[in-house]
């Protein structure tokens, strides 16, 4: 097992309904790498990019591609809008479990004021047979009294499921630009802890980035000098009780890959939601980096 | 029939719903072209232009001119807002299919920042008999929060009734004016991509046009060098198991349109919905121009 | 009778719901000038204009005035605010049809985006017995999409009812200012049709005037030559299977008036609301003048 | 009994249902001076212009002191929000009959586009064993449509509930500002009319004044030249069968506060809603003054 | 016990129904210093200014520190939003009261027009055996419309449940800071004010400052020379019925703070709502200035 300084919290500890400790134990033991972990798929860059993030590997244009990879890969979940779910999931249902994402946006007009409309519904997730639901929060929009209510109210539904609530917690919008960054260790902590307020189950975050921009941040983060682990570590324990998951962000090299997915396990994440360092390869080359990845979430590697 | 490149999703590929699939099969195998395909006659343009669509042929102000073309000319069905279906749709019911559109705007404010709201409900085409609903998305709006999450609500109400859902999906506003346009191969493929995540059934796409603003398009289409027909594909297949529908757009020759439902129905749409360039001609050429398509779309021409 | 160059639709071809016909019926034909006509008398101004408009008659303050006109003249129903209405018709219950209006506005902000909040609802309507609801669209303004889904979702009541709708499809706002005017043609024209398409049974237009600002509309309206009864015609035939009722405007002599009142009626509207033009007149000259806009109906003249 | 230039419309006369009939009943004839006249105390002071008004007479920040008011001073009725009812009520009730208000704003920010959120629900007022709403409308603000909107449906509530309405009717807002000011005989005689068409059974008017800024009131109100009683009779003939209070404003002489009682009861109003006037002073002396409005009120003076 | 000059109404002079007393009596008699006063600990920085106030004592980013805090330190209360409580509360329910926070925001964009989201509803409090609920209502917003229609509809579910509302009244925006600040005595008088007059139960107010800033405040506040001690006395007794909960604010010396508690509770506040005074401490030193608070609170010191 990975050498965990960040203790994750479990099930018990997070006090959860049994409608949504039923649902997390099949995407964190029931399905891909078990023993608690999870190794989550997102297709949602359809929406949030269009199908610029296709070009890499033409095949992943069509969701067939990453419900192959999930089931041959060995994925915990794969997060899908309500159209691909509607279209693709029958064949794999009860194999792959869903996350539905239920709010989203094209990043066509300006990100100065963000906010994600709804696409679906939790009712719609309870319908398909989902385990978790998907919401993108914009941590420091101006439009933060929208996002809030509408988490309140998904969140609400969610409790009225069982369904687990998995937040896309995101620094965004031309307030937090003036304040460090999107990617501070500032704005991700932040990130962290508003969505354990929220009433988060799980929580996706991004791994802080220490660069120039930081210094823009309030204090004392402008003058913090915490190496990348510590970092981690301070955004994983700042989520408290709400299980972090990191995402991986744009492309980048297999070395670099693997060894931000160890600090992340290493840091007290509970898993990783990889998109498109994941399909934007062919499957032989993807199946085995998820190979690799799944030995490092389980110490194996 | 037509060599198509890009093979069309079958009905029980898309899995639908039985009172979708028994919708669209009236649609697509009981009137017009049959076969699976559909020929689609739009009479939408009295809100979205006002009269001055229809001075080329004063005849069609009158929706009984389209609804005998309709009849004549063996169309696959009618889209109309709610004030035309009401009143014109009764000697012709059973006969023509109806589209109901239930969102649209004039054209008189401007269109910086567009957002179409609603004329009609789910419930009305229900109760006049309607085989499926349309709906406008701006791709790409500063207002895209308020449109996807209207069309997430009519998609809902789609699902609650088993009618299918066209999504009219138009790239529109400051923000694609400055990323390549309207027209752009990114912003129509954006377009198709979108639509099928928010679960439209059908989608209706411009044909994607390839001139000097396109060069504005994010990477790496600002830099794509495809002919005609590979954009055309690459936009159906971004559709994924969203039928996809081409429309004609202002009226051109006879030749260009041609060519245009040819290289549309090679490239995999289901169909067309051609308005301007049918019904802006007096009821014997606009029954000879149909025919005409009609034989390109069953291979018979 | 009157030469009417553009046939007017009858009940029968506008395919009403029962309630509709029954309501329509009894100011069509059982009250005012009938046989299928409408002389209406309105008087919402106290609202749109506030009381200014009573100055030229005080008398004309008191609703009293106008509801003994309408009685005394014969029309063909009234047009109130709730206030009115409920303050002021129990005396005439069933002599003079109410038609409700529900939304409205003061002139005393900046008109440059208009949009009238409801002032009452289609249930009032019902509850106070009246035989149509009266709505204010502003064809064209900025917020048209706040305007159109709520005629939307007074539309629907009015089916749910039985209740006759009458829009009142005005071009306003400063888009409009800048295409040739509230009252080109252009825009008159706009205006019947997208208040037909929205499923309104009955418009009030203005006639459209035909200026040296109307070369601003776009074409091919800005170069058309039509003459004054040409013009009405059209916007009548624009209206498809909506009855067309004409307003008066601000006051004009009574030559002037009685040949707009000719044009308009030779021209296939169903009737003329004319208001300031009836009560801004002592009494006798308000009775006077309305039975010979009624000869003029009624092709007596 | 006072000279009556303008006849108050009976509570017959404005046809009112038995819920609100009984209730204003026992406004105008079983409290205050009776006799179907009206005295009325507000204190919603404190929400409108923060505890400064409370400065003159520090007793008056507690509102025993105007309830004890109410009761030595026989006053129809006190005006409260939801508050100070639920807190202050219960020991005099069925003594002092409430009107609830239920909406208001600070006077802290800008006041060129204002709009009073609601406070409180008619369902409140009914639980309290209220005998009338009380509702503030911006009239002539940009954001007129939400007022109306929202009036419309306290107005709906009110009807369902058999509960009189009163509203405050007070031009304001930036447009106003342009046309001749708020107490401009134009603003004010607007305000009754809309009030009265809006569907209120009461409204509380300033005294219009007469000064240099109406001039840039619209004509003919620009150069109108009535004084002072004229200007009064005006605006309460504008109401129509709507009954008119009239406000005192901020603190005035004695003298010129009685001349202004007279006028307006000789105008025609229905009664006084005076607040700061009455509890800026220490008991003795608002009993003082109150017993003689009250003598000028009934015509005993 | 405490000198107290201004006297605090008890919870019978409150006329609260049941519910609220019964919850009340909780928090006041039952838990913490008793006697009918309140030691309540808050821990909604998290979400207003995120992690950052967590760096002074790491352990207390871990709301075990608090709860902890609470049960030895023997407090009355702690306020949480949801998400903490849902987590953290079970081992602890039925020792430590709870005050579910229901609205709030990051403090990451700009704070010239605040308003503050829903993050729960009432019936979350009631699900999880709160004892009261949290609203801020920024007082002179510029949104205050919004404000106070959401917090109208707060209290009509409080009244619906039996359960007391506490307003965290807080003069904020652009407008405040341009009319003296909001922490001047101008200000908070005015937030305690217009929190009793919505309906609020208890309400949290800042100590006013008297700086330089205040001389821009609207007479006479402008001109006041009112002591510490009786500024803190005025805005106890603009709350008149309403209790009053002083806040700490950003932490200050042991000698400032305890002065400040004697201060606030001898001008007549039920009590103090300290948070980061408290918790920004290891426990030992935690739980020793707690002590000392409650001897103060109870007059032992």
């Amino acid at each position: 097992m990975v050498v965990q300084r960040v203790r994750r919290p479990t099930l018990d500890e997070m006090d959860l309904p049994i409608g949504k400790k039923t649902r997390l134990h099949r995407i964190l033991y029931e399905h891909g790498p078990g023993h608690g972990l999870a190794l989550i798929l997102p297709i949602d860059q359809g929406i949030e990019h269009g199908p610029v993030d296709f070009f890499a590997n033409p095949d992943s244009a069509d969701p067939e591609f990453q419900l192959r990879l999930c089931v041959e890969g060995g994925y915990s979940a794969v997060a899908f809008h309500y159209g691909l779910a509607a279209k693709h999931l029958r064949p794999y249902a009860g194999t792959v479990p869903l996350i539905l994402k239920i709010n989203g946006k094209t990043n066509i007009p300006s990100d100065a004021q963000p906010f994600s409309g709804l696409t679906g519904f939790v009712e719609d997730a309870v319908r398909l047979g989902a385990d978790a639901i998907g919401y993108t929060l914009y941590v420091g929009s101006p439009r933060q009294d929208e996002d809030m209510r509408q988490l309140a109210e998904v969140r609400r539904s969610c409790d009225a499921f069982g369904m687990p609530l998995i937040v896309w917690s995101y620094p965004r919008g031309e307030a937090i630009d003036r304040k460090g960054g999107r990617d501070s260790l500032y704005a991700v902590d932040y990130a962290a802890r508003l969505a354990c307020e929220m009433g988060a189950d799980v929580v996706k975050l991004n791994v802080p980035e220490l660069d120039a921009k930081a210094a823009a941040a309030p204090k004392p983060y402008s003058t913090l000098t915490l190496g990348y682990r510590e970092a981690v570590e301070k955004v994983v324990k700042s989520a408290g009780r709400t299980l972090v998951l990191f995402s991986g962000g744009s492309k980048m090299g297999d070395a670099d890959l693997l060894e931000k997915a160890r600090h992340c396990m290493e840091a007290g994440a509970v898993g990783l939601i990889f998109g498109r360092n994941l399909w934007q390869r062919a499957m032989p080359d993807a199946l085995r980096i998820t190979a690799e990845i799944k030995r490092i979430m389980l110490g194996t590697a």
